[in-house]
C-alpha cells in the first residue's frame, strides 16, 4: 500500500465544493476519478480543508491510498491530464502509511480578495468580492487586531458543521491593498492554527463593516466577547475565498506519538 | 441627434467577436441591446476594431447616434446596468456629429499575453496562449526589432479581409516577461497606427517560433521581406489577445478636413 500527499490548486466557482457527493461536480469526485484512472483503482481520497461550494485553492492538501505504487513525477502528469481543467496537481510526494492529511496540519493559511473598485468587474468578478462601497484597510488593519491570538471564536461559525471546541489561535491577520499592482483590490489574508465552518468568511464580512465605516474596529472585540453568530457581519461570498496553504510538521511527527488535534 | 461614444471593456471568451450576427452572442448585439434599453430606440452602434471571437477588450472604442440626449455619467450607469456580466463601459462622452471611431483613430495598441510556465494554468487559462516550451524572451525582443516602422505586412494577414494597402506602421513592439508580479507570463505590446486582419495574432504566433528556438531572431525579417503569409508562423489563439487602447487626435479634426486613412 502507498499513501500519496498532493498539493491541489483549483477555480471553485462550478463545483459543489470539495466533498464528494453523488450526480454533481465536486474537487474530491473529480479528483477521485483521476486517480481511478491514472491507478485503475477506486480509492476516496482525504482532503484537509472541505471548501464549501464556489471557493478556491492555491494549496489545498489531500492524500490517497493505493496498492501499486508509481514514481511522484509520473503520478503528478497522470492526474493533471485526467484533471478538467479548472483543477491542477502542484506536487505529488509519497509519505508515510500513518499521515493524516487533517490531523497532522498545523497551520492553514487563507485569502479573502475584496474589490472596491467604482469600475464593473470584467476579468476577475469570479475571484472577488466587488463591494460598493469603498473600504478603509486602516480600519480594517485595527479591528483584524483584536482577533489576533487564542479566543472562542463561536461568534463566527455558521450553524450546521459544529466542532467539539470552538476555540481557535490565529497567528496572523492582515488586510493590504494590492496596488500599485492592481487597482481596488484588496487582500485579507489570515492564518491559524484550524478554523470553524464558514469562519473566514464570517471575519471578513465583519470587517467589511468596519471598512465601509458603518462600524467601529472596537466593535469587533465586542461581537468576539458576545459569542453570538447574528451580530457579527454577513458571511461575504465565496468566489472570494481561496485557501493559500497548509502548513505540516517536517519532519512528521512518529508514528507512536498521538498527532494533536488540528 | 446626439453622438456618444464609448470606451469598453470585455471578456470576449462567450462571444462569437464583436461584429453582430442574429442568433449568437456578439459584444456589438450586446452593446446595442442595452443602447436600446436606455435610450428606448432602436440603433446600430459602430466599433473601432472588428475583434475576433475570443478576443478580449481593455479600450475598444466604439459610438452611437440617438435622437436624445442623455447626460454622459447617465448613459454610463444604464449601459453597465443594461450589459451582461462579460462588458463593461468605462467613459461615455458626446463628440460632434462628423465623429467616425475608425476613420478618426490614429494609433491601436493591443497585448498578447504568453504563458510559459510549466504548471497547468487554471484561474488564467482563459486570458493567455499556454505554451508547452520555455520562451526566450530576448530573442522575442531581437526578432521585434525587424518589424518597428513602416512595412507592407502582407506575410501577417490573414486572407478573408483583405485591405486596400497592407502597409501599415508600428510605432512599438515590446515583449516582457511580467514577473516577479506573475510568474511565468510574458506580456507582448504592439501599437501602429492600424492592424491588418489577424496580424497581432500572426506576429504573436512568428514570435514564438523565436521565442522556442526553433528560428533565429533575423528569420523575422525575412519572414517580412518573403510577403507569404505561409512562410511566418502560426496565428497565435485568441484567448491570448487584448485591445488595450484606441488613440483619437485632440482636438478631433475639424468636419471640413478629410480625414486621413486608419
Amino acid at each position: 500500500m502507498t499513501v500519496y500527499k498532493l498539493t491541489i490548486r483549483y477555480d471553485g466557482g462550478k463545483y459543489h465544493g470539495w466533498q464528494f457527493q453523488p450526480g454533481v461536480p465536486t474537487i474530491q469526485g473529480a479528483l477521485d476519478e483521476a486517480i481511478e484512472r491514472t491507478f485503475r483503482q477506486t480509492t476516496r481520497s482525504l482532503g484537509c480543508s472541505r471548501t464549501d461550494a464556489g471557493v478556491h485553492a492555491l494549496g489545498q492538501a489531500a492524500q490517497f491510498e493505493v496498492d501499486s505504487e508509481l514514481p511522484p513525477k509520473s503520478v503528478k502528469g497522470a492526474l493533471n491530464r485526467h484533471l478538467p481543467d479548472e483543477i491542477a496537481v502542484d506536487s505529488v510526494e509519497i509519505v508515510p502509511p500513518h499521515f493524516h492529511a487533517i490531523r497532522f496540519a498545523r497551520k492553514k493559511l487563507y485569502r479573502y480578495v475584496f474589490c472596491d473598485s467604482p469600475a464593473k468587474q470584467i476579468f476577475r468578478r469570479a475571484y472577488c468580492w466587488h463591494v460598493r462601497f469603498p473600504l478603509d484597510v486602516e480600519r480594517m488593519q485595527a479591528a483584524a487586531a483584536h482577533l489576533l491570538g487564542t479566543h472562542d471564536f463561536v461568534c463566527f461559525q455558521t450553524k450546521g458543521a459544529e466542532r467539539e471546541s470552538t476555540v481557535r489561535t490565529l497567528f496572523s491577520l492582515t488586510v493590504r491593498r494590492t496596488e500599485p499592482l492592481e487597482e481596488g483590490f484588496i487582500h485579507l489574508e489570515v492564518e491559524g492554527d484550524g478554523f470553524l465552518y464558514n469562519m473566514v468568511r464570517a471575519i471578513s464580512g465583519t470587517l467589511y463593516e468596519v471598512g465601509r465605516g458603518r462600524r467601529e474596529p472596537a466593535w469587533v472585540a465586542e461581537v468576539l466577547a458576545g459569542r453570538d453568530r447574528q451580530k457579527a457581519g454577513m458571511t461575504a461570498p465565496p468566489q472570494g475565498l481561496f485557501l493559500v496553504r497548509i502548513t505540516y510538521p517536517d519532519p512528521l511527527p512518529p508514528p507512536d506519538e498521538p498527532p494533536s488535534p488540528a
